[in-house]
């Protein structure tokens, strides 16, 4: 499953004014209370993810409730977050897994999820894609490559089909999962030779795979189910309909996000106007990432100095995170919440109006970017702090861990926590060395 | 050193009209053959990072060659690049290593540069700073709070400073690495502070260092010389003018790259001036990293898959790297030149418009965006590619193995090999395998 690109102005009708609202509420951390956040750096250091056991169930259990007349599966696209610990959260909870890559699929196996529970959709299609199916994974044909290699070593197998169905969320030349300016999926219009493919090596095509967009808006979704309808006619066997794209998640507190029993509603009508009209009731497939994790995730950063260019200019705080860490604002201009907790003793809860950067000798790794623009420097008002205190950015459980500048100025991969449901803080992964920065080099 | 972020139209006077000129010339690799390319593919397999020792080299030596009146040293900023062997190319040809991190200190060393050889200026200041002086790097103090901390430590030590002298090279309201949107360096107008520090301390300021901004005008190097040669003149211990900045390389064959003996000239009349004006002779120093890498690597990939959307759309080419391989396209809407080396037989060298996307399921891994927007597509006119044949990214020597969404789908990172002066190529990382990934992952 492709994910939209956050273009600018995606989130925010008018952000400036939105954005300095914001210090105020933001006094407390999403889910972490001050005194856990000083626990975990005193443990395990900082910069340091963590996660939330019962935020992850929560957005689990809203997934699994979705609306469907029918069956029903629930997929976490897991290149959101891919540490095993996550995936065995989902697992438990009752979710199956969405892989964008061979390796992916390979990962969530050697994490315990069964092979039958795993679905893969890929740009780039592995080479042992036989020995995944035979060991019982699930595959989207997602082009006619794709198509024509399954057919040739497996004839006769079942196969489910990504299909482009010619529009998309966005503007025709830009980028995007679906439309003419996507590279994902059969091209409509070359249905004919994908039928051609099946018939002659007798594949069975049970499942349809659209992803048009993203987004919260009920009517848009609607949409993408009644296009996807539109192309299972064209497979009679096709039993399975399976809806990518992701569902929209308000990480900063004035954003929307999406209301998946509402979203659901107009999707489970056409399921059954279809089994209506034709007698078919289609299993409902879903895949979110972002909207499992995104919440459930923040980055423990420390305060590491603190600087100014004067009257003229701002106040900055530098972290001992940045983008080897968290590389959404630097690439999408994408808002992050960020709260103060405060290790010194204080008086009283000053606000200050500062830029936060990164640790990179980087000019764009900057964590306060201005929503239009991921260079533009956008002033957030903060409690007031100093060196040593610590920083939660909130809102990164979703393709942060999973995608970030990893080792740039050779900074190690950050360690992973989980808050569990008891309250007992577990690592998942521990701090990269030095030593495995540089362990595949060969002296010369 | 920071290195100044490359803004849409940065490289480009007239982008549309010049790379829509490209794809014919180039029908040739910057230095590997198609049958070296085959070699590395067969041996390596793909993608994989190829560096040419003799580029590297005929960098370097542009570099030491730097017009100088006095004393000279040449630095790589070693976050451009920073595998053993580069280091160690570069270290035998007379450079020394700029480290942005106490990691890339520490790692510098690891491949056996002399701690003397490694200067260190950092927007993180290592806890370890003084075990890394103690072994003979030499530090830039970069805020007040590392000035501080040197001079708490190690009274009476020898120190850099870097001063932010109040200009940048960019709009002030943009990420920058001088002038007051940039949080580098001590801000001019707290140099009184930084004073009072020194003195506590008794500090030996032995070198000023700024960076004001990167590019290949004569008349800005100019302009960035003299006011660095400004800030020495308060500091008349210092014996060292380290001047911060990238100097521009055409990557792309019509951009026009800089000439260091021609960039040199009013640097050197500048120290010469000062001299005579004040009796200091000053050893200058600069800190190149693109300059030295950027043209003397290259991303070897295969054409994984072939798509298209039909008239209205594009025909687009899936290549086996992406993002997590070559982030600068996706982040910059940097240009990278590309060509393509048939493996299939081909009736004569038909010329294609095409898109060439990565291998993420991410709509915003694309390889040709437009310069203006890295969302937007552009066509690219290359030679007709099918599925197996290979694709040189050239121009990626710098920020590219170094810079990437690593690991993201789960995808591993790339090896790198190097080719020798003479014409041996050299394995000098290893691919990185799954197992390695997950390697610090803790089961629950």
């Amino acid at each position: 499953m492709a994910r939209r690109i956050h273009a600018p102005g995606y989130f925010f009708v008018d952000p400036l004014a939105r954005i300095e609202k914001l210090g105020p509420l933001m006094s407390e951390p999403r889910f972490l209370t001050a005194s856990q956040c000083k626990d975990i750096a005193g443990r395990f250091g900082t910069p340091v993810y963590v996660y939330d056991e019962a935020g992850l169930k929560r957005s689990a259990r809203k997934v699994l409730d979705f609306p469907r007349p029918f069956g029903f599966t629930g997929r976490y696209a897991m290149k959101a977050c891919s540490n095993a610990a996550i995936l065995q959260v989902f697992h438990q909870m009752g979710l199956e897994m969405d892989a964008s890559s061979g390796f992916e699929a390979r990962r969530a196996m050697r994490a315990g999820i069964p092979a039958q529970h795993i679905s893969l959709s890929a740009q780039e299609f592995p080479n042992d894609f036989v020995d995944l199916l035979r060991a019982g994974i699930s595959i989207n044909a997602c082009s006619l490559k794709q198509l024509r290699a399954l057919g040739e070593a497996l004839p006769g197998n079942r196969v489910g089909l990504r299909i482009n169905p010619g529009l998309g969320s966005g503007s025709s030349h830009k980028t995007n999962v679906g439309g003419p300016s996507s590279s994902f999926g059969i091209w409509h219009e070359r249905l004919p030779e994908a039928k051609e493919i099946i018939g002659r090596f007798d594949l069975e095509v049970f499942r349809i795979h659209t992803h048009i967009g993203s987004g919260s808006d009920p009517a848009v979704w609607q949409k993408s189910a009644l296009l996807t309808l539109g192309q299972v006619e064209g497979f009679p066997a096709a039993t399975h309909l399976n809806l990518g794209g992701g569902f929209k998640v308000g990480r900063m507190r004035e954003e929307v996000g999406t209301d998946l029993s509402e979203v659901g509603v107009p999707i489970k009508a056409a399921l059954e106007d279809f089994a209506r009209l034709t007698g078919r009731k289609l299993h409902l497939e879903i895949e979110p990432g972002t909207f499992l994790v995104a919440n459930a995730g923040c980055l423990l950063a420390s305060v590491e100095d603190k600087t100014t260019t004067g009257d003229e200019g701002h106040v900055f705080l530098k972290l001992d995170a940045g983008m080897s860490d968290i590389l959404r604002p630097t690439l999408y201009a994408a808002q992050q919440p960020m709260t103060v907790v405060p290790l010194a003793k204080k008086s009283g809860q000053e606000m200050e109006s500062v830029i936060v950067v990164g640790h990179c000798c980087e000019s764009g790794d900057l964590l306060t970017p201005d929503p239009s623009d991921p260079v533009r420097l956008k002033e957030r008002s903060l409690v007031r702090a100093e060196i040593g205190d610590l920083m939660v950015i909130d809102g990164a459980g979703a393709y942060c861990a999973a995608m970030q500048a990893k080792n740039y100025n050779s900074f190690p991969e950050a360690p992973e926590a989980l808050l569990r449901e008891s309250g007992e803080i577990t690592l998942i992964r521990k701090r990269q060395t030095l030593d495995q920065i540089v362990q595949n080099e060969v002296p010369l």
